[in-house]
């Protein structure tokens, strides 16, 4: 089993491989330019995956790597600054390739460090979690958390290729198989009513890892993802549906602490928030806001938000990335399948759905 | 007196507005596209222009600032978090503009932080030294220090225009405006033999702060650069000449200490090197050296370096970033006004160089 697709940038084109039990070592090598390798993974991925990825390279590459601990807690400066001393001390230059063995949060940090070490080296990407094989494999989005807001520091920086290997899934928690499954509702409820049909006729094949179920998913949403960045790789419209449902997430998560609620959670929470508010603007109906609770539960997913007071929840909101001129921008559904951006809300609805944490 | 070239990047294309006693609030106002302006400046820079700023734009504008400590050895991440608290603090959002008031450490640190928060916001430059008007307003380059190297960690992204106002640099202490010289007579060692004969006969105007004159030499070097970064915005070939005296001088830079040497300084006496080596090559003349050397002692230049064991010498040069697999690589001049990139030089003549102190 084994699709590809190609990603278009500015900066250039590359390859998303989706398949499974793979040679990583031998499915990234064609991709790496100079002599030098940087593998940046976590200690959970590490015990996994590391040893036949290093073993692999080895034979062609002068090959490095760099552990970092395991949690969106660590996605700062302080721990990005451990990716730049490994590089100082290793002597990579500006021909080293950084390698990403992980979830988002290794893809990020790496991307960034990448972006920024002597001004820009080559990065690829093998995301390990359903979550970063469908949000961050395409995009270039790369960075870390500020202690005042998730993802504040970082840059736009494109990998060479992402190798998405299916199998890795196995070995994933089920709580996060499921965070990674709301971003691929996400991708439904704003692109393809079809393709939401189609998680809620395989959604149980999704949760049980069959790896062609799982496959189709990811290249699917990877497809989307790489359709709307094409057109848009600044985020200045169509972009800023993928947010669907994080501006409430982010409430959630920066409210309850990084690591507490899995982004995915959060966004899933978020995402019922922002259906509700689509209710309330009469643009959906109860029983697509019903259809979109059911779709998250059989991912085995959150859809109510915790206990946040008001004032809290819309301070918060004030610190997403996407408010212009301190105007609160939200992502909404116009139908199923079809999102907006818009600042055109009423604030006391807005505030009504805030205020329903049952 | 004004002047105005325009600089093609990948990007965007932006101005470079050089002028005097401008009222910098009106000057950089029509290119600040947001309502938030972030002012970032040093503690000197502070005591003698943000004031007057601030107040300009704060007429149009919601206007932050924040003061960073003076010097080199606060290029580093921790102050560049003091940015990102900044920016956070005052609730900024994408369309927030940054201002880098102050010399090349809060040009590059502005930079940077403009290029990483939230992935990229604009940035202005206004420049306040010589060596920043020459040298950072043009090229991308934004960055911060490593402990164990400098400007490893950064990214290139561009400003949305640069004022430089020739009234600044009568603020200068002289020992920095002459550090500033030494970087523009390299444009003229490196390009233009004209510009060589221009800054001889002007050199007294120029370190007299003839404005009419600085603004000229200004316009000519921004224009330079602005001519090789077109063709090469990452550094792959021409780029390389900009760094003519620099290998030589970072020996002395390393081995003295930063700080105790100026850049412009070292370079300077760098210079001298590098030319000693292209007469050694038989490329240019004795005459040509004592040129060479006039010219720096005009803008009162040191042209002799510190004296620097032979073995610590090359041990240094093999840790500058232009050595490519063990070789090093050093810019030196086929003839006054043109510099090229080579690694086929006499070891012998090299060391010869090295040895001369006096």
């Amino acid at each position: 089993m084994r699709k590809q697709l190609t990603v278009h940038t500015q900066s250039h084109d590359y390859p998303i491989i989706i398949t499974s039990k793979s040679q990583m070592a031998v499915e990234i090598a064609p991709y790496i330019k100079g002599k030098q390798v940087m593998v940046v993974t976590n200690i959970t991925v590490e015990k996994l995956y590391l040893q036949d990825l290093l073993t692999g390279l080895s034979e062609q590459f002068e090959v490095h790597h760099v552990v970092l601990p395991d949690g969106e807690q660590y996605k700062t400066q302080q721990y990005i600054d451990r990716i730049y001393d490994a590089l100082m001390d290793a002597h990579c230059g500006r021909d080293v390739t950084l390698v990403a063995l992980g979830g988002g949060v290794v893809g990020d940090m790496t991307g960034f460090a990448a972006a920024s070490f002597m001004r820009g080296v080559n990065f690829i990407q093998i995301p390990t979690t359903l979550l970063s094989q469908v949000d961050s494999s395409v995009g270039g989005k790369t960075g870390i958390n500020h202690p005042k807001g998730k993802n504040m520091i970082g840059a736009f920086w494109q990998p060479q290729m992402v190798l998405a290997d299916m199998h890795t899934l196995t070995t994933l928690p089920k709580r996060e198989l499921s965070a990674g499954m709301a971003e691929v509702i996400k991708y439904a409820l704003i692109m393809d009513v079809e393709f939401l049909t189609w998680l809620e006729d395989n959604m149980a094949d999704l949760m049980g890892l069959d790896e062609i179920a799982l496959a189709e998913a990811v290249a699917r949403c990877c497809q989307y993802k790489a359709d709307i960045v094409a057109q848009d790789e600044r985020e200045a419209g169509k972009r800023a549906l993928l947010n669907f449902g994080h501006t409430f997430g982010h409430v959630i998560e920066t409210h309850e602490g990084y690591g507490q609620w899995l982004h995915g959670e959060a966004v899933a929470a978020g995402m019922v928030q922002a259906a509700k508010l689509s209710q309330q603007m009469q643009w959906i109906s109860r029983d697509d806001v019903d259809r979109i609770c059911e779709v998250l539960q059989a991912a085995q997913l959150p859809i109510v938000p915790p206990a946040i007071e008001l004032t809290t929840a819309l301070d918060l909101m004030q610190h997403d990335k996407k408010v212009k001129s301190g105007q609160v921008r939200l992502i909404l559904l116009k139908s199923l399948g079809d999102a907006v951006v818009t600042a055109d809300f009423d604030q006391t609805q807005l505030e009504a759905v805030l205020n329903e944490h049952v």
